[in-house]
């Protein structure tokens, strides 16, 4: 039976540090673009996507909750009564692959995590989830490292930087232009974001939109 | 026979982007401390550093190649005349760890690569150096792929995000803080660096200096 791949996802007025330089129906219909590569490579990597939504959105081919509620508070209630294994990832790492979910959930230890940039966590592999509860925002990695030290639990921190390539800022669109392969990079290119160079840093510009072509 | 792993290395003054946390001792104290980690992981994967220095350096257990000129101009010599395989691995990357260089040098591809953030290049495996010339700065690994592609070597892109992650700025100084397990951490933690959490966001922030303990 395929893993459940949870995808915490919030459809309305998403990533708001790209503000500056999309507007909220832009920045929406990137966060359904980086949503669709990462249920791509949950899917090659065998999982199950199962969307977590604040609000009601309806995606064909993927099972959805609605939990309008904090992150930490719905997805502890989801592990608490989670019987099989089950995977956490965020809906933001649009370089995600299948060969980097393979290598989480075919872990030999209790858990497997992949670090964001920052200190954040962006995918958890659980092998029995109400033995771990999780506490995002801040340094979660430190957080939920401690917690599986607390739970007695073995971790294999999975070094991928598919996985952690989190997209939150301008700076961080560079990623998707350059190691993007699906939905998000198109996105970007159709709302007409190409690199620039200037003095030896590479940045991302956008130049008229193209959205009528 | 153990393969070269060629590391570039500048002691003087290095690091530059870093002058706002550290005086220039500091950052060749912490320049040599992450060549330290790269040096222990270059070894643990199974390879030979070779120090490849800007100006006079020595180093007990490692090799030293001098050489004035730019970075791309003296590894292309270098490759040029190599008849075995190189590694070529930045001095920066004080997460680096044995099992990501053996990830690298055991592909079954004609070259490996590791990209760093912002489209740099921070590690090239090569089986055959002369059919390779390196192109450092700027967008170095869409321009080291077209030159793969250019020679008809194929590519394997090694997804670490130990090896992904350059030290450059202030805010890099969180991942060593977070995830390094070698020198480069404990001379930040000699420096007074600890993590600091404000807003929600991790940043490192310094505290007294603590060089007499």
């Amino acid at each position: 039976m395929a893993i459940d791949a949870v995808i915490p996802f919030k459809p309305k007025n998403p990533k708001t540090r790209l503000s500056c330089v999309m507007e909220q129906e832009e920045r929406e219909a990137f966060a359904q673009a980086m949503l669709s590569d990462v249920i791509a490579a949950a899917q090659a990597g065998g999982c199950s996507p199962l969307l977590l939504c604040t609000s009601p959105y309806e995606r064909p081919g993927a099972r959805t909750l609605l939990d309008p509620d904090g992150l930490n508070e719905s997805l502890n209630r989801l592990l608490a009564t989670s019987k099989s294994p089950i995977l956490i990832i965020m809906a933001d790492l649009p370089l995600a692959d299948g060969a980097a979910v393979s290598r989480l959930v075919s872990t030999a230890a209790d858990m497997a995590v992949v670090p964001g940039r920052g200190g954040g966590t962006n995918a958890i592999f659980l092998r029995e989830p109400s033995r771990f509860r999780v506490n995002y925002y801040g340094a979660s990695f430190l957080k939920h490292m401690q917690i599986a030290m607390d739970a007695g639990l073995s971790v294999d921190v999975v070094d991928s930087f598919r996985l952690h390539t989190d997209v939150d800022e301008k700076e961080d669109l560079v990623e998707v232009l350059i190691h993007g392969k699906g939905e998000a990079r198109r996105c970007l290119e159709s709302l007409g974001f190409t690199l620039s160079i200037e003095g030896g840093r590479v940045g991302v510009k956008r130049g008229a939109h193209k959205e009528t072509r």
